[in-house]
């Protein structure tokens, strides 16, 4: 399926990386584990790192009910979130024609909050999924106090738009022809560690699959 | 030196991870590879991944003369820049308490864009150089006409906030002691993979060093 091209989501520059698919999307969206949720605050920008998940077109963002970003966005005002994977940086034999690898997400859209106890519930389990699958099924699920002390919005994911670069350096034919500089990507990779268990724990408390794991 | 105070660089939700230093703020910003750079387009919000980089307290940001996120800070209206790093994700025994260890900056202020030849060459090296370490040196520099292609912003970093976020989770008590739940934290680490030589390279150029030992 393809993305709706708006004035706002049409990608003028570098729109040879624009990616109109919806799959796209939803990859970007799946593979990030942040996004950069951004409001305006008395005429001015603020953009914040918020923990985030996908269901289907439907994009939940959550944090304490005090947060600032998430305060303004639940007032129905307009948002714009990003999601950012970086997958190299481009060596080139011009400084001009230095870039980056990457996958990216930017979505347009309309902060509502989700105040339906049900949903609220369901945005969570998706939020902590997303953060951390396999998690939501065994542990402790919120209390009515800590629901309460927590902000669930949800943003249509109507008004998208994505951009992927990969490959080698784009230099002039005329550096390339030159020869004279080493010129490739170098590729960033990030993986998990070994998990810390929590020194709270039982003795011999073993490190469920879901963690152990995850890919 | 203590990072000065104002009403929006004040983190009011999870102070205690707030971190006033101005050297904390270097380290931040130094650790990213990309910014995600917020302005207010027609009273919207637009968020988007920047390259950047800093020289004391100036962020260097650059982009094409056609990014309309470049274009808008280049007016001298409010941007709001974030850099985060991710460094592990909290896995808690109560679904409250899923968090994240990470690293936070953001910084307010107005971008002011770099027409001086001298400077805007100067913030360009900045940026390669942060970008790519151990380049600028060795590429062909910028001709006239890339350079009128490029738009280098320079934004101050007086008013900025840090948070940072390290250690197990913070779970309630009861849930400790009801012992149910493996808790803990699954490290987040990026790490450079293997150079991938640009296939128009001349046969058997070897990978420079700043590339190839790249920290």
């Amino acid at each position: 399926m393809t993305l709706e091209t708006t004035p706002r989501s049409t990608i003028k520059r570098g729109a040879k990386r624009s990616v109109p698919e919806r799959d796209a999307l939803h990859a970007v969206l799946d593979a990030g584990l942040v996004c950069h949720l951004a409001v305006v605050v008395d005429g001015a920008p603020l953009v914040l790192p918020t923990g985030y998940g996908r269901d289907g077109d439907t994009l939940y963002l959550h944090g304490s009910t005090g947060a600032r970003s998430l305060r303004e966005a639940a007032e129905g005002v307009p948002v714009c979130v990003a999601v950012t994977l970086l997958d190299g940086v481009v060596y080139s034999r011009s400084a001009f024609d230095f870039s980056m690898n990457y996958r990216s997400a930017v979505v347009h859209g309309t902060a509502v909050q989700v105040d339906d106890p049900e949903r609220k519930l369901h945005g969570l389990r998706v939020l902590t999924e997303h953060l951390a699958p396999g998690s939501w099924d065994v542990v402790r699920e919120p209390n009515r106090k800590e629901l309460s002390a927590t902000r669930v919005l949800a943003v249509d994911l109507a008004e998208a738009s994505v951009k992927i670069r990969t490959g080698p350096p784009g230099d002039e034919p005329e550096d390339v022809e030159a020869g004279l500089v080493w010129a490739g990507v170098l590729p960033l990779t990030t993986s998990w560690g070994e998990p810390e268990p929590c020194p709270q724990l039982p003795e011999g408390f073993e490190v469920p699959e879901h963690v152990a794991k995850r890919a």
